[in-house]
């Protein structure tokens, strides 16, 4: 079984008051870059992996989408995205990214947000997604940094008067398992170097259209603590296409 | 002027001692992954920026290249790789990469090694190099990592032992110069975040091939320090191409 962090009551409760949590994608600092790089929705079938509370289905159906499918592993996000959602053209499947029954040539757009760094098999999601595209799909995702996930603590180095001193890089090129921190809690994540993440893209056959590490959007620089994110990347968004070979 | 290190008489000689000034292509710990993403060079017209002792200028002619020009600043690096040259395909020019008189449509490959993090306006060559190239044609060059300039003393963070504690990340978004130290001397290089790399690739035309992060061959593990090079990668290597618009 595939670590089901989302389902503990008090992890799930921290996550919600996550400001992506509360105020969804709005309150999401990478948001704005990845809006950027979605593709049309009008008409589209679409497929979110690791959806969440379901913003990203909510968008796209407002964007136009024909058909959303949304897939978390997690009972109590599915719950609260199913609360907020109105629209009949989002459908919720509960099952986790690896083991998600992938149909072959169904969808035009394949998009993640912060969900694949949870998982073991990166390359064999990829591959299955290229199956799952139509010829011209588009695949989007973002993922956390292997600049942030590398060392595994996923925290600053701190100096002697308790600041931040700079961001630690370690075990780069040693990927897997990390047993990383978040929110309070002990979580496995998996570090990628960035070659493993755009290589085993391009070995599935998508062609690489963009690949960005967000910033946090000028209006929020003087939020507390947000230049510091101008430090250090913590994210990265990837835009691919699937291409006739 | 640009800056013109290499024809400084002290930094020259020890540059002039590195592995990769002595043995060449086979004592430059990238080699083995750069040379993967070369594309056949049977007839075709190359042009190396930044060719230093032309060690990829003589590769490229053996390999059947019909022409190579190799450009530098550095009047004493070009006269060392003159000697070596035996080829009457090559051709040296005395040049910085910014000022380089780059004809329209003349090349099939235009590759560079290590030298880009030298350049003030990345941007700008990269457009160059655009227009420079024929339909088709390929750019392949190899930089210093993006988390290996960011913070800008380009070495490791120490333990109260004296051992690299890890690598230390800062300023990352901070584009621009930074004062590096190499080979003990003060050398003016420039950072770019991974985003500008390639973004800056896209926007000129170019679709993505290949991006690596080169770890050292794994028959070179057991000389000192070098599993340390498995802790943060230092070098990028992108292989890009002129697709019609």
């Amino acid at each position: 079984m595939k670590e089901n962090k989302y389902d503990d009551p008090q992890f799930f409760e921290q996550y919600s008051k996550m400001s992506r949590s509360v105020q969804g994608l709005e309150g999401a600092g990478e948001w704005h870059e990845l809006k950027k790089l979605l593709p049309d929705f009008t008409g589209k079938t679409v497929l979110d992996l690791g959806c969440g509370f379901g913003w990203h289905c909510r968008y796209a159906a407002e964007q136009g989408a024909a058909q959303v499918t949304g897939v978390d592993l997690s009972e109590k996000m599915l719950k609260r995205a199913k609360e907020m959602t109105r629209s009949p053209n989002i459908q919720y499947i509960r099952n986790s990214i690896e083991d998600f029954p992938y149909p072959e040539n169904a969808f035009d757009v394949v998009i993640s947000s912060l969900a694949f760094h949870y998982v073991e098999n990166y390359g064999k999601v990829c591959r299955r997604v290229y199956n799952s595209l139509k010829d011209g799909g588009y695949f989007v995702f973002s993922v956390e940094h292997p600049v942030f996930t590398a060392q595994g603590k996923q925290d600053w180095y701190y100096g002697p008067d308790g600041k931040p001193l700079h961001w630690p890089v370690d075990n780069y090129f040693t990927e897997g398992c990390r047993n990383a921190v978040f929110l309070g809690n002990k979580v496995k994540k998996y570090h990628w170097t960035l070659t493993t993440y755009l290589n085993v893209l391009t070995e599935a056959g998508f062609s690489l259209c963009h690949v960005t590490e967000p910033q946090p959007d000028p209006s929020m620089l003087d939020l507390p603590g947000m230049r510091d994110e101008l430090r250090r990347p913590m994210m990265l968004i990837i835009k691919a296409r699937k291409t006739s070979r």
